[in-house]
C-alpha cells in the first residue's frame, strides 16, 4: 500500500513528521500515527507536548555540555562528586551508559562528538576549547578519554592528547582488553594482541 | 546501555512516550529523541504540534466513519461518486489502500474493526447498526464486504449478510482468487481451489 493520497491533510503532516525520524518509513509513521489516533486526546496531547517541551526547557550543562533540566546538571551539582576528575566523552548517551555503570565518580565533559573528517567534523566543531579552559584554571588532576575504539576515537585522542599533554595532568584512557562474558576464539585479534600485551595479575574476584 | 536514570526529566518523558508507540522499544525511542534534540526548534514544535493536532482537529466523517478533516470526508461529499455502492471495510487503512487502486467509484463505510471474540470486540463494537439504519433509510443498491480473507473477517462477513439480507440490495465479496504475480506452485490450497471453482471467461486484456 502506498499513500498517495491521504483523506486527512492533518493526518498526512502527522506521518511525513513521523517519518522524517531515523528508521522510520511511511509505513510504520502510519500505523504510529493510528495508534496515537486510538488513544485518548489527554494522552496525545501529552505526548506532544513532551516534544514540543525538548527544545523550549531542556539546558545543556554550562561546565560539563550534558543535558539537563537545569543551567548546572545534576553531576556537576553533586558535592560528592570528584571535580578534580574529568571524563570526556561523545555524547549524553556515552554519559548515561557510564554513569549506569555506578564505578565513576568524578565528573563528564560531553565533546558533542569525534574528530571524522569523512562526516566535516573537525576539532573547532567540539567542545574542545572550554576542555582546555578547564585545565588551564587548575584544579584538574585526571583527564580521562572515554571516547569509541574506532580510528576516529583513536584520531581525537590523539588529538587531545596534543592539545592536553603540556598540562601537568594526568591522562588515561579506558583499559582496553576481553569483554565480559566474550569467548576467546571469537574476539578480534586487535583486542586479544592488546589484552595480552596489557595483562593484569590475577585477582581473585 | 540500560536507562535507568536519566540526567534530564524532560528527556524521560519524551523517551517514555516515544517507547509507548508499537513496536518502539526503550532505546529507539532514545534515539528518535535524540534526533529530535539535534535539529531546528522550529522543526520540532512543528512535529509536536502535528500530534496535538490529530485530536484535536481531526474528524471523522459522520456519513462513512474515515477519517476527515471535514465533518463530511472528501469522498462522501464528492457529488461523482456513486452513491448507491457501499463498501464495508475494517479501517481507514482499507479505505486508503482501495482509494489507490482508483478501481472504486462508490463509497465506503468504515467498521472500526472486525468481530473477534478473542481480542473482545463484538458486533456492538462496531458501526454496523448505522450501516443497516443506512441501507433500511434506501438509495442503497448494492453493499460490497471487503473484509480481510481471515476467520475473524469471514465471521463478520457472515453476521454482516445475516443482518442485511432481509433487505432488497446485492451483497457481494471481494473476488477471492490467485493474486497478480504468484506462482501456482507456492498458492495455498484453499485460495487455488476457490480459484478452480470461481474460474472466469477467459479475457486478453
Amino acid at each position: 500500500m502506498s499513500f498517495t493520497e491521504f483523506p486527512s491533510k492533518l493526518l498526512e503532516n502527522a506521518v511525513n513528521e513521523f517519518a522524517s525520524l531515523p528508521g522510520v518509513g511511511r509505513k510504520t509513521a502510519f500505523r504510529l500515527v493510528m495508534n496515537l489516533l486510538r488513544r485518548d486526546s489527554d494522552d496525545v496531547k501529552r505526548f506532544g507536548e513532551s516534544i514540543i517541551k525538548l527544545h523550549g526547557e531542556i539546558h545543556y550543562c554550562k561546565i560539563c555540555n550534558n543535558i539537563s533540566d537545569t543551567e548546572i546538571c545534576n553531576i556537576c551539582n553533586d558535592e560528592k562528586r570528584e571535580k578534580t576528575v574529568i571524563c570526556v566523552v561523545e555524547s549524553i548517551q556515552d554519559v548515561m551508559a557510564i554513569e549506569n555503570t555506578r564505578q565513576f565518580k568524578g565528573i563528564y565533559h560531553v565533546l558533542g562528538g569525534i574528530i571524522s573528517p569523512i562526516d566535516g567534523i573537525g576539532p573547532s566543531d567540539l567542545k574542545i576549547d572550554s576542555l582546555e579552559e578547564k585545565v588551564k584554571a587548575g584544579g584538574i588532576n585526571e583527564i580521562i578519554f572515554a571516547l569509541s575504539t574506532t580510528m576516529e576515537g583513536d584520531t581525537t585522542n590523539y588529538y587531545l592528547y596534543k592539545r592536553l599533554s603540556k598540562y601537568t595532568i594526568i591522562l588515561t584512557t579506558l583499559a582496553r582488553g576481553v569483554a565480559i562474558g566474550d569467548e576467546l576464539e571469537y574476539t578480534d585479534e586487535i583486542t586479544l594482541g592488546r589484552a595480552i600485551n596489557n595483562r593484569n595479575p590475577y585477582q581473585q574476584t
